[in-house]
Formats: C-alpha cells, sequence, structure tokens
C-alpha cells in the first residue's frame, strides 16, 4: 500500500478507538498501567536485545556521544520506565474533574468538566523511553495516541510499543488506542500534519529540523522548542545566593531547554559578583562570552557578538551582559529570550514584582534556578513536554494538558426567552 | 505601499502596542472604556451618518432582507453598544489573577497567573456592533487587537474604530492597540494568516467561505464555525416538557449556531410526543423532513434526505428521527453533530447520566434547551464567540478564554538538585 493511504489507514484505525478510551473507567486503565510496568520488567531481557539491534545500527552509520548515550537502554533505565508508568498509575485520573461549577438565576447547573482531548500524536527523537512516559500519560488522560520515535530507535521502540498494546488488550481496550507508527520515512510527518479529522494535537519534541518539518501543519501544534533561559542579578541580589543560583542554571544540565545562556548583571554589582562566578564557572569547563563592560572585569572572556545572544548553546557557553537598570533587563530579555524561563535573583520586592509581571515568560522565577521548569519538579508527577505555545498550555505540561473540556448543562425545563 | 507591505506595516504597530496593553491597569482600561461608551452616545448620529451610506452601498449591490437587517445601525442598537461598553467595564478583570498557587517540598512558591494572550485577530462579518464588542472585550482582557469586518460595512466599523482609538488615547494607551484594518481587498485575510510572528491568534466569526479563506493558517484559529445541534427526547422525557424544549430550541431563533437542526424521538414515546409538537411547529413556520418512522406519525413531512441529517438549515426547518434506544440516539449525535450543542430530555437519571458522559460536545444539556449555548447566558458576561474547537477554548468564550497564564515561581536560593 502507498505510504499515505497505508498511514491514514493506521490514522484512522487510532481515530476508531478514541471515543472507547475516552469513556474508559480510571480502573481500567490503571490495570493496564500496572500491566504495563509488570510488562516492562519482564521483558527488559527483549527491550535491552532489541535496543542493541538499534545501537549496532546507530554504530554502523558512525553515531556516536551524546546520540548513542540518549538511544541507550540500561537495564537501570528499563527499571526507570516501569517505575514511572507506576507513579503515572499512581496520579489522579483528570478525566470527569468538576474544574467549575456554578448555578444560574434561572436555575440551570453549569459544570465544566474536563474531558480527554481525542487523539494526540507525539512527534520525539531518540529517546526510547518517550515511547513508554508519552504513551502512559496519553492514554492515563483517555487520550489514542499515535506515536511516531525516531527511526534510529525504531526497534526500541517498537518492542515497547507491542508490551503497550498488549496491556491495554489484556484490560479490554483497544490495542489500536496507542500506536506507534513503524514506517521509518519522513514523509509520514507530513501526512501526519495533513490530517486535523483524524488528529487534534501534535506535540513535537525535537529540534530545528522538525519544527521546520512540521510547518504549514493543518493540525494544531503544542510545540516543545526552543529554551533561551535568562538570571537577571539584581543591584539588589544576595550575591552568594546569586552565585549559586547561575552555577546551578547554566552547570546542573547544559544540554535542557532551562538552562540558562544569557547572564545580565546589574552594574552596581559586577565587580563583587562576576569575578568568584566567572572562576567557578570556568573551573567547572564554562566558556564565558560577555559585552566590552564585563570584559573588563572578566579579562579573558571572549567577546560576545551580536548572535550570541540569541544562541541556545545547550552546551557549556555563557553569555554574559552588564545592564544599567532593571528597564534594561527585562527589555533585553523581551528581545532576546524564548519566553520559556527567565529569572531575578533580588532582594528588593518592588524589583522582584516588576520582574514577575513584565516579563512575559512561561515561568519567572524570583531567586531560584530556572532548571525548575519541569513538569516533575512543578509537582504535576509527570511531563509531556514544556510548552512553549502560548494557547492551550504554557510551560510544563503534565495529564490535565493532555485534555480539554466541556460543559454539562442541568436544567429543569428551562426554555431561552 | 503595496497590500503585504501596508499590512504587515499595521500590523507591526499593532504588536508593538501589545506590551503596554498587557500592563495597563484596570483603571486605566476602565476609564478608557468608560470614555468609549460615552463617545459612542455622544457620536451616535455619526455613526448612523456613516452606516446610511453603507446601508446606501448595499442597496445599490441589491442586498436587502437578512443582510441589511444585520448591517443596519438603529439609536437602539447604538445606545445597545454603548451599554454593553459598561457592562464590560463592570467585568472583573481577568489578568492577572492566581488560577492557582501551590508550595513545593522545597519551599518554591508556584502560582499559575493570568495574563493577556498578546494580539489577536478577530475576523467578522457585516455586524458593525462585532467592532465595539470584540475590540472593548479584547483590550479589558490586555490583548492587542486587529479587528477586521466586512467590507460591506466599512463606513460604519472605521467610524467605531476611531472611537475606541481616541478613548485608548485619552487615557494613555496607544490607539494601535485597537486596529481596524480599512483595507477591504479579501487578501488581507491571506496576509494575516501568514504570519504567526505579529499575531498570536485569530477568531473567526463566519460562514463557510471565511473557514475555506483561513485553511493552512500560520496562525492558531479559535473557530466559531458550525452549528449542528440535537434534541434526544428519550423514552423517559416529561413530555410537555420536552415539547417546549424543542420548540424552543428550534424557533426562538433559527439563524443562529445553538439551534436545533435534528430531533431525535425514543420509538417508545414517538407516537405521544410527535403530533402535538409537529402541530405547534407547523404553525410557527416550521417545515419538517423525517425518516420513514416519523413520516407514518407525521404524515404531511417530507421524506428527510441523507444529506438533511449533516444539514445545519440556520432556518426553519428540522430534521425528525425516531430512534430505539439512547445508545442510538448517542451514536446519531457523535456521527452527524458538530459537537456544539446537544440536548436529551429525559426524566431518567441513568439515561442523563449515560448522554452527559458519552454525547462529546461543547455544551451537554439534561432537560434545557440548547440555545443556552451563550456567553451571557452562561454568565460570562460577554461573549466573543462560541468556540467550535477542542483546545484553549471551547464551548462559549468570554473574558478568561482571551488570556493565557503565566507560572510565577517564588523562591529563596532554590537550586536543582
Amino acid at each position: 500500500m502507498p505510504l499515505e493511504a497505508d498511514t491514514i489507514a493506521t490514522l484512522k484505525k487510532v481515530w476508531m478507538s478514541a471515543p472507547q478510551m475516552a469513556l474508559a473507567s480510571t480502573e481500567q486503565k490503571n490495570a493496564a498501567l500496572k500491566t504495563l510496568a509488570a510488562a516492562i520488567r519482564s521483558s527488559a531481557a527483549k527491550v535491552v536485545e532489541a535496543n542493541k539491534r538499534d545501537l549496532k545500527r546507530a554504530s554502523d552509520d558512525g553515531r556516536g556521544g551524546a546520540f548513542v548515550e540518549r538511544l541507550t537502554l540500561t537495564p537501570a533505565r528499563i527499571e526507570a520506565m516501569a517505575k514511572s508508568v507506576e507513579e503515572v498509575a499512581a496520579l489522579a485520573d483528570p478525566v470527569g474533574n468538576v474544574i467549575e461549577k456554578w448555578r444560574r438565576p434561572n436555575g440551570l447547573e453549569i459544570a465544566k468538566v474536563r474531558v480527554p482531548l481525542g487523539v494526540i500524536a507525539i512527534i520525539y527523537e531518540s529517546r526510547p523511553n518517550v515511547t513508554i512516559d508519552a504513551g502512559a500519560l496519553g492514554f492515563k488522560a483517555g487520550n489514542a495516541i499515535v506515536l511516531r520515535g525516531g527511526k534510529e530507535a525504531l526497534e526500541s521502540n517498537a518492542r515497547l510499543a507491542d508490551l503497550i498494546g498488549s496491556s491495554l488488550e489484556q484490560h479490554g481496550l483497544n490495542l489500536d488506542a496507542v500506536t506507534l507508527i513503524r514506517n521509518p520515512d519522513r514523509e509520514v510527518i507530513q501526512i501526519l500534519k495533513r490530517h486535523p479529522e483524524l488528529i487534534d494535537l501534535i506535540i513535537p519534541r525535537g529540534g530545528k529540523a522538525l519544527k521546520e518539518a512540521l510547518e504549514g501543519s493543518a493540525v494544531p501544534l503544542l510545540p516543545h522548542f526552543d529554551g533561551l533561559c535568562h538570571t537577571y542579578v539584581d543591584r539588589g541580589a544576595d550575591l552568594k545566593m546569586a552565585e549559586e543560583i547561575c552555577f546551578n542554571a547554566k552547570c546542573s544540565r547544559p544540554s535542557v531547554c532551562n538552562a540558562m545562556e544569557n547572564l545580565l548583571v546589574h552594574s552596581a554589582v559586577a565587580d563583587a559578583i562576576l569575578p568568584p562566578l566567572a572562576a567557578r564557572m570556568k573551573s567547572a569547563g564554562v566558556e564565558l562570552r560577555g559585552d566590552e563592560r564585563t570584559r573588563r572585569i572578566v579579562r579573558d572572556a571572549r567577546p560576545a557578538s551580536d548572535e550570541d545572544w540569541d544562541t541556545e548553546y545547550l552546551d557549556l557557553i555563557l553569555s554574559v551582559k552588564i545592564v544599567d537598570s532593571i528597564d534594561e533587563a527585562i527589555a533585553f530579555i523581551g528581545r532576546h529570550g524564548s519566553h520559556l524561563a527567565d529569572a531575578i535573583v533580588t532582594d528588593d520586592a518592588k524589583a522582584a514584582a516588576r520582574f514577575e509581571r513584565e516579563v512575559d515568560s512561561a515561568t519567572v522565577y524570583v531567586n531560584a534556578s530556572t532548571r525548575f521548569t519541569d513538569g516533575f519538579e512543578f509537582g504535576f508527577g509527570a511531563e509531556t513536554g514544556i510548552s512553549t505555545n502560548r494557547l492551550h498550555a504554557r510551560g510544563p505540561m503534565g495529564l490535565n494538558e493532555l485534555t480539554t473540556y466541556k460543559y454539562v448543562i442541568r436544567g429543569s425545563g428551562q426554555v431561552r426567552l
């Protein structure tokens, strides 16, 4: 069958399974999740075997480093997947939750009730654990899920998706409700984005190439894209605290979207904080790039180019700029940030309040590291990405963000006058 | 200037005004709204004059009937606009509302705070009052607004938009924050939909042609499109109540999206309810179309074609079908409805509960008319359309639906381990 017809046939099966998933009971979904956790454990050897085939192909293709690291499934990582599925089972079911309820003067009772979104397609890259994490969260929220992983992880993903399917089936749920698209052709993404009548939402988790591939999507997207995060050390900062926060924001995990890329320092405290902070950063292997004034203090920093302020390094590189006011800092963040996570360090309540109000980012911090922008750190018990969108969901997404709502209105014969 | 460059220049001005609008105080916005209400009243004569020019053009073009009716501004309608602006001023400002707030074990305080969406483009057709209603609601929620009305109402819309602009300006707000695009070229819509970097959301309020014009939009849409609503009279219905609800749902205003188009009747009560209901419908001028079993009871009903079940008449036409179970009714609604508003009439609690749970529509009614699907009837104090979307907002949209949120996180030096 040609690719388009084949893909549409698969999507139709998922779409047909959505109403049953939406009405599945919490018990049924949790039982399937528990079965899945057990299946992941008992099939660990087979999963590792499949993963080895993926790793072999990657090594044949000359891949290495971080790529192979992300692709690799160890027994510990497989156990972590099983645990995370058990954690999803333990989370409260969002479906049917009454978000708000009120009574109108005419006696109508209006309830705003959480319901599943429908069919969600999740497009991701080389980490095979996303197959389990996204699949489990998606169906816990009552959705039917289309999974599209990277072709380099196909064998691992296929094995894991089989486990989800058989777990659903064992509890009377339709195995099509979580379907991995196994055809590695890149054109599949182009097909997915053309069918809003079969997919309600696409959640892309990837880099620039994926972003470009999804341009012009007819299906709504909740993208998890750029993270160009700032920390601003205000003149009113506790400098020791500022040093800890900056160091954590840059160095605790530089490859992730909530790591700091640009540091702004108020000129009144630059002389005091930059030397010790720079020394500590350098000893952790961070390359510093600075504006002219920064370089007068940190003499061995490289000059920062215009491009540097707009670059998400995802690496041990930090651009540093000295500003003369909070206004300048806020304006700079508005111009160069990606509106994901930005922080101020200050003990000045007025400065904190202005920063909170005027910085328009999904997560705005006062005296804490931007690294907390994460579903688990927020207490959601799960994460399906961090939305860089303004509509529907913004920032870390948990189970609720995979739902929509409907209004249920109970009357006693009311008619509209 | 060519159209595209000209339109982009306009959009950029609106976009530049958005941050100031987002930070405007409630007092400032309300003062501008009160000034606007007064200006609408004091300029009523000029607005009527501008409207007369629109009406003259419409009559020259041979337009009449409902079209002219919608376009016409009478002194009473102008007063109604002024009143609605005052009502918007009286509504609570959603911006800055704390939706949720919690504390993490590490001491971080996380607040989910409502903030404006940004730049919203509203595309509408012949009713000039939308200029005022959408403009006023949009800026009350802290957004910058691009208005694109129908070309037939251009003079009226321009006069009204001028009043909004001068009211904003009088209170220190940027008049670009509510901008009517005055170039009547249809290509403008094609330009708007190509610029997600300048527009956060398009709210289209119109028919099929507008829907088609917006296909492939790169800017997210919150459409207000089809309404194919059902009422199902269950075997457990109070038949007198059912008659009142059905009559209201069909006849109180047949031209709107929440009017009933398809009536489903359980076979156990069809003989009892259809004759009196049909007689009443017919005396109100409703044309009945029925399936075979309906036509055995309502002998002069026309046969309903397959197409009838999928047609939003927006007129005094009703398709009637007899079903043998609530399952059949729910499945029929899933297949033929537009998921906007559907009702059951029943005194059977089990049937009501099943209908509430299993019908996946934005508004699901038990024992009330679908005509209540409306922002004012829901108590929102305002309405910017009824979303037929599943993402972001579903059903009637008020002020809250014109906002997004951000997380404000307050710490005391927390870093991520």
